[in-house]
């Protein structure tokens, strides 16, 4: 390295890349152009009708080695106009009804944009105390919010974090579990450790297990049936977990669905934890989409057997204005995570504040023993500006508005003969197909003209986008209304494809 | 559940909480808000004086029912600026040099602002098509900026995807080599796999080598030596693991490391493969900070060894100027992560027009197959807006001046005989200690004096902020350039605080 070492050769400064001015002209220029974004989304189709390799072959090989002049970000705009944006599928569309939503809101958004600008990395409590102080503030907030018992709270002696996703927080509740029941029994015998889901658990579940180092063959799916509305049946689980005990392996935790992903089942939680409880099982409940219509006081009751269970994770970027990504875990015992994922050799990390204020008996959280990773993004502001800014009564207004459209449009589905609902609504997804048009329908002849119905609808320019699942064995129609501007005029013109479709497939029938 | 379920009840509507003219409005607001941050960040203590609790004490016990009126933005933003921003440790000062730098620039802050407004989900090609090739092609361009060998990148038959952070990246190469090597040997022999690493390894390697399933007492940690420049010396690793091999045990993955956090030294990897390869060892190497160095013509040569190893991550949101959260991985064959990692029985997800594309012989690329979670954000467009509006030699230049700055506190150092620069200074992180004053001082007296010295720099009100760390068991001080907003003046400034303190605190000796 041959460089001149003088200081008067550094030239450029970076210091120019953080300007203060260029920051506020350039910042305009982008939150205008989300603005332009928003007012012209329902202009594109939902999803794009490209190929693989459209946009890549339409872009260099290599990065710029100058920007262009005179204006690099609006020539990078305008392409995020002409080449991206048509590619994209627009979950923020208010024709987006596919998988579950990805909650945007005003606030969300700009509670991302103003992390990134403030940039902080609080990994510990001293890394940058307010960013934990407002997490342990705003998860108390929310866990309230959601009905959760004091138990999972701070101030009940739990308590909780925000994560990237739910497989994360699955993640990290198993691995606390598994070295908890290593402890006891010997870290030898991770081999023997089961985890019990069933059918309808996301599969995030299985590939968190894996990752977990469990064996495959140690995670029993119970099947799901029609006559438990797709819940997990206790009974089905008391025998597995008695067969396990009996085959000499050890029961180690249950990860139980509050909506499950399909069709938003919701499991009988206190009946599995007393099938649980006497086998020292850590049960979980994945309530990533469903959790957030806990907001409300007529969902409350779901909240009621929480007090059961060690530990509970939802999405507020599924269901309750908080953009991607943020999911929020709370647990009755974080010692357990922080035994599991804590590390104290990090002499780089140690702050002599954080020890003297310890002493001082005042807890100081350092979330980095929380998660995975070291590094995190200050999440607890998005979410801090959501509850400020909307209120929980301005949050619980969106979920059941949303709510009261998947009713109607679960209205619209049972008054037309020719549809039947698949598994009960319970909140704002409503499971759908065509019944089979003649008694002598096969199975198959069934599934493939709802798999011809949800093509159709899908590729209607200006339709709706929707997706798909197997309930029971059938190919059903997805229709998850939760995109912010959805309107009821959205619900009724999807309806209408639906039905339009539905006639012409039929008549070919 | 007694919901009116007419659609005319759906009041208010959660459309307005996206209105494109309100988002305009508040967008500005905080984007104004971010600007004027920027303007008077060295108005700040790089890290506040304050004690656990100060902020969890000011908030309410619960979110607000209703938002403030009239303007709750407005009066969320006013608590940022007077109760949160005096608070936390600001990362973006020019006086911030401990740890590693949060790397910032506008496009950075902007980038993660435009994708949080777009809001996609890209899990699948299929979930959001130009943002999944976006990321592909982005990859690419990173990987030749950063002089990678052809092997791993998408057109010579590897490949890479953007995750959050080196801990998710470590994990994730883990659990593909764990999986490749348990295809070979069986499931059963999880408890015979051995991990390699040494004692100036980032703790998360330790932790993802928990996470995931391996035996705590399975992780060799070689200590490393001032002789080596405390790089991994090969013939300690060659010795630790031809022991293993004689103990029946199997070992598995080495983590070598570009850039240790410590000193950034920079392990021999070429002769380090030539140790793993005849063991059948993947070898992982840990660039998170040093990585975006590459970028640099006079950093290549560290790049050449690359071609000898499996993957490789660095941290964009370290020193390439792509704000949190942001870490680059490439893999020669990602075929064995996504046979650990992939799920295919989630037929939610699966979408026609990727099969029929796989048909037509085009690549897709299914990054929740990369991954541990399914959720994801659309990172790749930070990244892209970053090399396009930058360009690679800006971004070039902004290391370098970082460099500059680094080697001129370096030789301000040097020049000052009370004390010595520990470990050769590669990059822009200076790591510095007093030395003993006398020949009777104890190492734990120079110890102790250099604690001193670092409390009291660190606790000077418009003084620069360090971290420590201890290299071959000595406290020592280390000095990291790299935010964004730091220049020459600011490295003149520190050398002086630290002088002045050092003056002091010899007098009292």
């Amino acid at each position: 390295m041959s460089m001149s070492r003088g200081l008067q050769n550094c030239t450029p400064r970076p210091a120019q890349l953080l300007d203060s001015d260029v920051f506020r002209r350039q910042g305009h220029q982008v939150i205008d152009f989300i603005a332009e974004y928003y007012s012209r989304i329902s202009d594109y189709p939902v999803h794009p009708y490209v190929l693989p390799g459209f946009l890549s072959r339409r872009l260099p090989e290599a990065a710029p080695s100058q920007p262009e002049q005179p204006d690099p970000l609006s020539a990078a705009l305008n392409d995020v106009r002409d080449l991206i944006l048509p590619g994209i599928t627009h979950w923020q569309s208010p024709r987006h009804f596919a998988h579950f939503p990805a909650s945007s809101s005003t606030i969300g958004a700009l509670g991302e944009a103003l992390a990134a600008g403030i940039n902080v990395v609080p990994f510990t409590w001293a890394a940058s105390p307010a960013a934990t102080e407002l997490e342990v503030v705003v998860m108390d907030w929310l866990g309230k919010a959601l009905h959760l018992p004091k138990s999972m709270l701070f101030e009940g002696g739990g308590g909780g974090t925000l994560l990237g996703t739910s497989c994360e927080a699955i993640l990290c509740v198993l691995v606390a579990a598994r070295d908890s029941k290593l402890a006891e029994v010997g870290d030898g015998r991770i081999g023997d450790l089961v985890v019990y889901c069933y059918d309808q658990t996301h599969f995030a579940f299985h590939k968190a297990a894996r990752v977990a180092g469990l064996r495959k063959d140690n995670c029993r799916v119970i099947p799901a049936r029609r006559e438990d509305m797709y819940a997990l049946p206790p009974a089905a689980l008391q025998a597995a977990m008695q067969a396990d005990v009996e085959a000499g392996l050890i029961p180690l935790l249950l990860c139980s669905s509050m909506g499950t992903t399909p069709t938003t089942a919701v499991d009988p939680i206190r009946e599995l934890c007393a099938v649980a409880s006497p086998h020292g099982v850590w049960v979980h409940v994945d309530a990533a989409y469903a959790g957030s219509a806990l907001i409300c006081p007529e969902f409350r009751h779901l909240a009621d057997s929480v007090d059961a269970v060690d530990s509970l994770s939802m999405n507020p970027h599924k269901w309750l204005l908080a953009n991607n990504d943020c999911c929020a875990l709370w647990l009755k015992q974080p010692s357990a995570l922080v035994a599991a994922l804590g590390t104290d050799d990090d002499v780089i990390l140690k702050d002599a504040a954080t020890a003297a204020a310890t002493d001082d008996g005042v807890p100081v959280v350092d979330y980095k023993d929380w998660q995975i990773s070291l590094t995190r993004r200050f999440r607890a502001l998005k979410v801090w500006l959501v509850l400020r800014c909307y209120g929980t009564d301005g949050l619980r207004d969106a979920v059941r508005a949303h709510v009261r459209m998947a009713a109607a449009f679960e209205d619209m589905v049972t008054s037309d003969a020719r549809f039947e609902v698949v598994a009960t609504r319970l909140f704002a997804l409503v499971c759908f197909r065509l019944r089979p048009p003649t008694a002598a329908t096969s199975r198959c002849e069934a599934d493939d003209l709802n798999k011809r119905l949800h093509a159709a609808v899908n590729a209607t320019r200006e339709g709706p986008y929707m997706s798909s699942a197997v309930v029971g064995g059938a190919y059903v129609l997805r229709c998850a209304v939760g995109s912010t501007l959805t309107e009821e005029r959205h619900v009724r013109d999807a309806w209408k494809v639906v039905q339009d479709h539905a006639t012409l497939i039929l008549a070919m029938y």
